[in-house]
């Protein structure tokens, strides 16, 4: 007897990229009295198919106000031959809020696991540097001194490397072994922006967040670079600056091979 | 006795234009209950004038949700040699909320008026036509059926031209006289956006809202050109579609001479 003859239904995994704006959102993972992206989607995959529970397996945490481009989370379930995936995007996108888009739907193998198989993620945080835009409020950080670009990349290029970031973690965080690999910091200018693009094999809980904290401070003049060398090897939270907040920064790729992990590029700004 | 030796303070006027994201306000004008942009300024301005209490007078009205990036404002002050202009413009927008941004002030001659001395207005309407980004949901309509640009700038530019837009006006301005001069509507397209740009002498009370509901009917194929041209004609609210949602909404610029009226071209996406 062939499979086709038998009344089990094999299981399939898909994939989706995600995007969405966070402001409204406690982040990706449900919470207890917040709503949470993942919770919206399940909701909606759920009903698609006919209230058998959907359970979306993250590539991350996202905290409150963080946005993405390129979130990846993967569910299991029957295929049904009566949704095809490009069909499945549809309709999921026209039950979706305005605020959360699926970029793409698509089978992968029933292994694949969307936080243990990534290699690396590319975030992006955006500095608004002159204040111009009453449009770019939710999708950038306006501090209050005046950054000099040259100096915010002096700083960032400290960090990169193979380090422990205590010094970067909220407590949340600490239980874990601190040390990451950021492969590279790159900084661009778009008009009044200043983006700093943070490739690395993995990032910490607000470890992004706590970095900006730091390299504002040095961009305003207040730190010098070696100043943030010796906050980074002091490996101790006390001694960085305040957390930048979270309306800049944006998950913008989740990397599963090294080719596209070598040739991420941010083309324009995120929110554009 | 020259003027500079009497204690008589002469007053100047000053004009400001201002960028504001419309989705928080009831608009420009001040309304009971609901908070105006013009009441957010005045209210600092006032302030900076030391509780000598400050009017502004706009060019216009906006509407509940419209946006802006070339509104103008004047007000009369009492020239003080401790605030000039750009001191002033530092200053307010220092203690502006982030979605409402005075881009310049300067002064202008005492008898010039905002909205009288208006050649022209460009307003700009947003189209999102693929509902690809999650950033745009607050500066776009994203309209439930699929619009072909093509059929869209064919309706819109069979109401270029001196008509009288009673189709298109809302009971509160059916009073006035509804005959207004559109000089031009340039459709663009920026990757998933569609703008359409009106440049006319004046336009009515929620005009070019009303406007776009029957442009996109005519894009989604519900409507011919010619049919577009007949409800103009009818001068009768109720042959048009319904008005478009205001979120698409952008004043561009008001012109004060010939020249820019003329030489108006949107660079970008408004809200970009």
């Amino acid at each position: 007897m062939s499979i086709e003859e038998t009344s089990y239904t094999p299981l399939h995994r898909y994939v989706l990229e995600i995007a969405y704006d966070g402001t409204n959102y406690s982040g990706w993972q449900i919470q207890p009295h917040r709503l949470a992206v993942q919770e919206v989607l399940q909701k909606i995959l759920t009903y698609m198919y006919m209230d058998q529970p959907i359970h979306l397996i993250g590539c991350s945490r996202t905290d409150a106000g963080v946005h993405a481009l390129g979130f990846v989370a993967s569910f299991l379930a029957p295929e049904r031959p009566d949704i095809a995936p490009d069909k499945l995007l549809r309709a999921v996108n026209r039950q979706l809020p305005g605020d959360i888009k699926v970029m793409s739907i698509k089978e992968v193998p029933f292994e694949f696991h969307s936080r243990y198989d990534a290699l690396g993620k590319a975030y992006t945080y955006v500095l608004n540097l002159r204040d111009s835009s009453p449009f770019s409020e939710r999708y950038s950080w306006r501090p209050l001194r005046r950054l000099d670009p040259e100096l915010l990349n002096a700083a960032a290029q400290r960090l990169v490397g193979t380090h422990d970031f205590s010094s970067f973690v909220v407590e949340r965080s600490k239980i874990d072994d601190a040390v990451r690999t950021i492969y590279r910091i790159e900084q661009q200018i778009f008009g009044d922006y200043c983006t700093l693009t943070f490739v690395g094999n993995g990032f910490l809980y607000k470890m992004i967040r706590c970095l900006m904290g730091t390299i504002e401070a040095a961009g305003a003049g207040k730190l010098s670079p070696d100043a943030v060398t010796r906050i980074l090897e002091s490996k101790n939270r006390t001694n960085a600056p305040e957390t930048a907040p979270p309306q800049g920064l944006f998950l913008m790729k989740v990397f599963y091979d090294e080719e596209s992990l070598k040739n991420f590029k941010l083309e324009k700004l995120p929110f554009h």
